[in-house]
């Protein structure tokens, strides 16, 4: 028994989600011929579209449909400063801290050499010409505080401190709320070492 | 700070995928446009060709891209036997144990009062009509053993019956290799009550 060959075609290209297995792949394609077919002609056209028009902004390589993204053509942030986060995900919620108004630099990835992502994947090249071009003061590297997020950042810090830019790590520490009973000794003693006078 | 409305409709779209959250279809949205560009594109060319192409067998009901599906042109199947399942993946199931030869209806879901899902929506005037062309002798009732299917199975043997059809139910029982200890008693109490002589 076969099942007709379009559906197969579509269960195979559902695979290439991230996270989706064969089960499931078979499981939203019967969904969505069953039950969702506008769905499913939204999603095809909206792949297809996202394809053709989204690309990477030439200033700080996140993604946008045009050449610059909203946030690099807005005048009223603080191009002194520049702060280096991992995905887009990222940058949102640091922005919704309300706390800086700088721009941004997405490297779109972290250093991870076991999955061999070197600096070339994280646009390297790109961050430094757009970290050495006159007007940045500091590069605030906001990385994940993960084993290859350190990593990334300690790659990225060294680089540009050889080239003469003021380099900052956002603080580590308790976190709002953290009772020291339940917090992990790693991040206790990084709070001891970093403490600040009040 | 807005993400480039091509993303944000894709993200918007890759929801309608079952079990598929907000931040799931951001992340998926996300792995596509930077690592996997080729799968976005196949996976949307797919949908828009399993949306036009896909359709109902005219005679089981399970999907095919012709009017009859590859097993009722198959003259090899028993055509008057004739088991009802649930959806194609119990059909595939059933192939796969290579103990039947009849012919199928796949009804595409089950009776759900509750999800407000009755007769019609599981295609059984179309079933009716199948049972009845004078060629079926019996009708195997394969739906799942869950409530839902239990509810179906007896609301389509009585339909089927009432026309004067034979009508059977896969056996319940304990599974091959269960051990009596760990098999829950209610289907230790169906096996006994349906114990059958040796």
């Amino acid at each position: 028994m076969k099942s007709p060959s379009s559906l197969d075609f579509l269960t195979e290209a559902l695979r290439r989600l991230p996270g989706i297995g064969p089960k499931s792949a078979q499981r939203m394609a019967y969904h969505l011929m069953q039950h969702d077919r506008d769905g499913a002609g939204l999603l095809g056209r909206a792949l297809l579209q996202a394809v053709k028009r989204v690309h990477h902004c030439a200033s700080c390589n996140t993604f946008t449909e045009n050449e610059l993204c909203e946030m690099c053509t807005d005048s009223e942030r603080d191009a002194t400063l520049l702060c280096v986060v991992e995905t887009p995900a990222d940058q949102l919620m640091i922005e919704q801290t309300l706390t800086y108004k700088g721009l941004y630099f997405v490297l779109m990835g972290r250093l991870s050499p076991l999955d061999g992502i070197g600096p070339k994947d994280i646009h390297l090249e790109k961050l430094i010409a757009r970290a050495t071009d006159g007007v940045v003061k500091e590069v605030v590297l906001a990385t994940n505080f993960t084993n290859e997020g350190e990593a990334t950042a300690h790659y990225i810090s060294e680089t540009l401190k050889a080239r003469g830019i003021r380099v900052s790590r956002l603080a580590r520490g308790v976190p709002v709320g953290g009772e020291l009973e339940y917090v992990d000794a790693g991040t206790i003693a990084r709070a001891m070492l970093d403490r600040r006078s009040t």
